[in-house]
């Protein structure tokens, strides 16, 4: 199995800086009183789709050879990879067929839609997901962009780590969320390559902290029944992401959900910016544990902001 | 009656950058597609208290004599400048004295205390408000600031125009909202000075239309029950602000509760940032009227980001 390394994410910088916004760090002097250190936020949320993901996308679309291309492009998700991977191909001018559950959010059919991808709709389950994907791949040659288990779409996350430690050279500590660990992986080949001395934590719901006992026991082991209401993180490590995640991360903090909404409210009331739930668990990690970022220069990747605003939790 | 004018705007603009933030400008390519425009959006939701209204009581705390310092500053408000005089006097380290409807929001009541400033509750009438202000300031000599009536309020508020017309020079529009007056005087001083073409509108709630209808018959024409949910908009202009308005301003756009809602929650949805519904009145105004800011470039000052989380509109 071959792991990305710190080149793989330098290329992926130059093949994608053009598609992707350089989305700016915001800083909160009310926010850092609170808590007692200096936490420099990287707003993905402000990102084209709205989330980090189309980092990676972007990465696994221009990746791919010309004659891989005129195949297009395939996946299964309902959230945010489904909308970077349509922009992706959109913008590479070829197919995108995202798998989606039949009762997936309409607005999301609707933002998938609108990139011009072609929607499959299958039963709510990962089996039909997965089935329903194989055919289509089966049928026109199209290559399977996994949403986080996948080299390229690694390579891809891992960019944005570089644009925040440009910006920001001297944080101690730098944090994600993990759900399937794409982000997390490639922050921590880049921040470990940039910085040596640098520690990478990641923040985990308590309801879905597959990657910390993953960690704890050496071997990956799947959420069984994840519940929480950050709804991008229910998602297991895979093997390339496991692979990494464990040989560069520091620390997993899990939080509870409760930390996860007074750190989405204090984003919203202090930064004024919007962010959906996964993208406020390292926000709640601070809050989880207060003395380990106490007078330090903590940077957090803000993973997106899309939320429903008919569906808030506070 | 002296008005102000562009040097006082540029003096108070020397006098108050080392205390405000230089706030960003967004803009959103997906707002541009669907409007058919393009909007800057200089960000005053980021300012310092959540609202240019820092801009004003600023430069008029720090326009003060030593000897007027000393007594402090008073003023009745429940709103966003009240916790922009108690943050402007505690940086300059002397008293404000603000007077506050006693049914005034808990989270308003608190934020002004958080910076210092000393609370004298009143009956919620108009009436009872500047009573117990004369008496507070008959009895410590403090300067009464008002919102928006005032010289160097409205200098302090023309600060943000200036900033916006150097990050992006070849505005044609630039549109601010209007309640007392105080941001929509300040931008067109500064906007008209810095480049003469430039048209000045103003978005005003239907349900508060004092400024479109003072406009129109020569004379000011306050309000009489006003509503709107753009709370910060209740308020009608002044002497000052009127004359000011009359002079420099081309139109004032009236906008409806509905579009005023929309143009909220395009900018929470496409942007990802908070405004207040206030703040989202001149984009309800390119909504109103589409064809006439089809294919202009067109600056928006986003006037702060202050909202009750637990009482959204959608």
């Amino acid at each position: 199995m071959k792991l990305p390394v710190f080149e793989d994410v330098q290329q992926a910088h130059g093949r994608i800086k053009n598609f992707v916004h350089r989305t700016p760090v915001q800083t909160s002097e009310s926010l850092n009183g609170i808590l007692g250190g200096e936490l420099f936020f990287k707003c993905e949320n402000f990102q084209k789709v709205g989330a980090f993901k189309f980092r990676g996308a972007s990465n696994a679309v221009l990746s791919l050879t010309d004659e891989e291309a005129s195949k297009g492009v395939a996946t299964h998700s309902s959230g945010n990879h489904a909308a970077a991977l349509a922009l992706a191909a959109s913008n590479r001018g070829i197919k995108a067929i995202i798998v989606m559950p039949e009762n997936a959010p309409e607005i999301k059919k609707a933002a998938v839609a609108d990139y011009g991808a072609e929607i499959i709709y299958c039963k709510p389950t990962l089996q039909a997901r997965e089935t329903t994907l194989k055919k289509v791949v089966d049928r026109t040659g199209a290559t399977f962009i996994h949403p986080y288990n996948n080299f390229n779409v690694i390579a891809g996350q891992g960019t944005a780590a570089i644009e925040l430690l440009e910006d920001i050279p001297d944080l101690e500590f730098i944090m994600t969320p993990v759900g399937g660990g794409g982000l997390l992986s490639g922050t921590a080949i880049a921040a470990k390559a940039l910085k040596k001395e640098i520690k990478v934590f990641a923040g985990e719901p308590e309801g879905a902290d597959d990657a910390y006992h993953s960690l704890k026991s050496g071997r990956i082991i799947p959420s069984d029944n994840p519940k929480t209401i950050a709804d991008g993180l229910l998602t297991s490590l895979g093997t390339l992401t496991y692979a990494v995640i464990s040989k560069h991360v520091d620390e997993i903090i899990t939080v509870s959900e409760n930390n996860i909404i007074a750190a989405m409210r204090m984003i919203w009331e202090r930064m004024k910016i919007i962010v959906e739930p996964s993208a406020a668990v390292p926000l709640a990690a601070v809050i989880e544990k207060p003395a380990l970022f106490a007078g330090k220069r903590t940077g957090i990747i803000l993973s997106g902001g899309n939320v429903d605003l008919g569906r808030l939790p506070f």
